[in-house]
């Protein structure tokens, strides 16, 4: 139990950190696998990330019910989050957003590539997934797991997939990975589309994503910018 | 009146919404159409959006004439206001902003379109209004209800309008539905000229736009942003 | 004296509010010309304009001597504004700045020209001045009465003048003046260039650039921007 | 004594500006040469700058050893410290920074190039160092001396290198040398972006650049900007 209350906190300041660095806006969510329970995941109710409190945090079965609603509003979306948990075991945590710098990448032919190191679990591509190919003229809101489970297959076992016209999923372990690399993605398309003015641009080797992942990933990183992070928050007090 | 009430806090709160989400700077205005009274509006004195309080709102007939004026200082644009209203029985608020991300579509050839979710309302089109076609050379603002009307015939049946070297008007059902396209316009100009950068862009198709427009109103999103919006302020207090 | 002091008092926060909408930073200044002694000027002792106050004013004469020094430090480019009141004599103050969004139209062959209303009173061009021309390889400040001279004929009877490599100065009547036209000659180049990325842009015609300096200057525009301004600088309080 | 102790003052504030500035976020550190034993440097235990008070500063032999480690968990790039102190017994103080107007420069063949005046000090080149060249596939950190001598190398005698990929050292005499050369390097970063999209660009000359290296270091210049950057951050006191 211990265990699980640490990682319910770190999902409430998952949502506080990531409006805090606007890679959510009002809009946006992020989950948490629960940690005894596999088939379960918890998330807030329907509320800005920015002003979720540990009272909005539910619990959901990977088909996106409820497990005890008490007339609580849900995000329409959270079929994000249930399919992917289905398909990728190793998820522990997802983030959902619209940062303003990613959106470019979704809607022009532009392949988001690895700049800066410190973007480091973003892999070696990220993949472009349209709702429109399956779905026809819908409302660009993945509102049902089997647009969930469309998402999820162009997912496929990358860090984070695009959605063309409206924003991204991103994945982790963790949700301190699942938010660190959701913030560095969003960093990494600006460095991206800035450096693309200046001409040719050299992108990191294979090798280097792969090693620079699990360096982003180890506590020396991991910790210190969770903490930084945290305190900007203002919810975290120094 | 419990209905007035709370539609006149709408109009308050949305004055600073405007102003913290960087859609206004010190000019700019938003208004509202007597909910009982379809022949009259409010909108704030000639004050700086951020710094509207309640005891700034003044009532006006469609041609812009105080009810009640108190010696107070009226906006000089308040013809975009009455001019609208008059074309457009279906509109309940308007927004008149400069926002620095509009303009550059307001003086060039670009024309503006969805790019993204977020931006359901604005439409499949927003048309440029220049004053100079029929008034020739002025000081750009909207001094009369014959340049209101100028502008009402260009903004036509569609949610904004550009004026050219000069900023928009935007409307919508509700003091709510006006601010929230208004923000989500200028964002979308930015994302679509950041998407331009990396050459061919991806729009909403005509369905995605219909779609979006009424997923965007609905009370999951509008309500959502809305209360986002409102305690970033810190005009409401958390 | 009263209209004195009332203008010192938005010297003070003239100083304010160029560091609050970012157009100094740790450099710049603002002057007045002492409205009762016109071979006078007040100005800050040497000193980042947000943390100028009432105490740290000085008089100058318009040969940049001080009238009372009492061991403060002077600015090092104070000939700028001396230079100026000499050879203007409608000018009733100056800001030098080194606005980010300008620097690039004095390194380029980019004129900058008026793309909206609210830079009205920036007029129909901003030369611009090369210290290099006349005085080889210097450390770019303009740090005698000769150098300020030279700056001051290529001003000319204009409303701003860029300095390569380096900023520029405007003016205005009153601090007021020079404030508002600063702070939009900002915004404008901002907004030239990124209007200029969507190709050929529409600009103000000279009809309209007359008739947005006299709208700018007017007390319903320059009181409600000044008063926004104020406000925001925590300076004032609310 | 005096002397250590108003540095290592400056070294704290140091971090706290390079925080509140934008040159650094959770990552990036910055050291100080002991000004009484040469062969020894100071510097933060790993903590983001934003967080660092006195308690946190360690003492270090130029091989990087901690000499009173006390558990204390220390940065893995303190080799880029190091070994700069070792080859340029010039520079008193080093700032590692991943500030983002900088990157692109180091993953392109635009070399960097002095725009503006307060930049004074970046020097007439910034050479790119590429850890790849030396050391092949890693995780881009600077984890060894073998590596920070490389990168001390290609620094030379300048004032600053770029890491491909990855961010920059910059270097100074003092603590207020180098975060001031970092600032404004980013600054001129930026610039020198925005003015290449408006054609060519007349870049400072190598007269101007000696220049205006002195005059940035000149009490003048460099006490009034740390004073404003100082209040800034909050940490010291108005």
């Amino acid at each position: 139990m211990a265990d699980l209350n640490a990682q319910l906190e770190d999902l409430v300041l998952a949502n506080r950190i990531l409006a805090h660095e606007n890679v959510v806006d009002g809009f946006g969510h992020v989950s948490l696998r629960h940690p005894e329970r596999p088939d379960r995941f918890f998330m807030s109710r329907s509320r800005s990330p920015e002003l979720v409190t540990p009272d909005d945090i539910m619990e959901f079965d990977l088909d996106c019910n409820p497990i005890d609603q008490r007339g609580r509003l849900m995000y329409g979306e959270r079929a994000i989050h249930g399919a992917i948990f289905k398909a990728r075991s190793d998820v522990g945590s997802v983030v959902h957003n619209h940062a303003l710098e990613i959106i470019p990448y979704s809607v022009t032919r532009s392949p988001m590539r690895q700049v800066i190191h410190t973007a480091g679990g973003m892999g070696k591509q990220i993949p472009v997934w349209d709702i429109r190919d399956d779905f026809g003229d819908t409302d660009m809101l993945v509102r049902n797991l089997k647009q969930g489970q469309s998402l999820a297959r162009t997912l496929g076992d990358n860090a984070a997939v695009l959605m063309r016209g409206h924003g991204c999923a991103v994945v982790g372990e963790t949700v301190r990975d699942a938010v660190r690399i959701a913030v560095y993605l969003m960093i990494n398309a600006r460095l991206q589309t800035e450096a693309m003015r200046h001409g040719e641009v050299t992108f990191l080797s294979e090798g280097e994503i792969l090693a620079t992942a699990k360096m982003s990933a180890s506590p020396l990183a991991s910790d210190r910018i969770w903490e930084y992070w945290a305190y900007r928050t203002g919810y975290t007090k120094r």
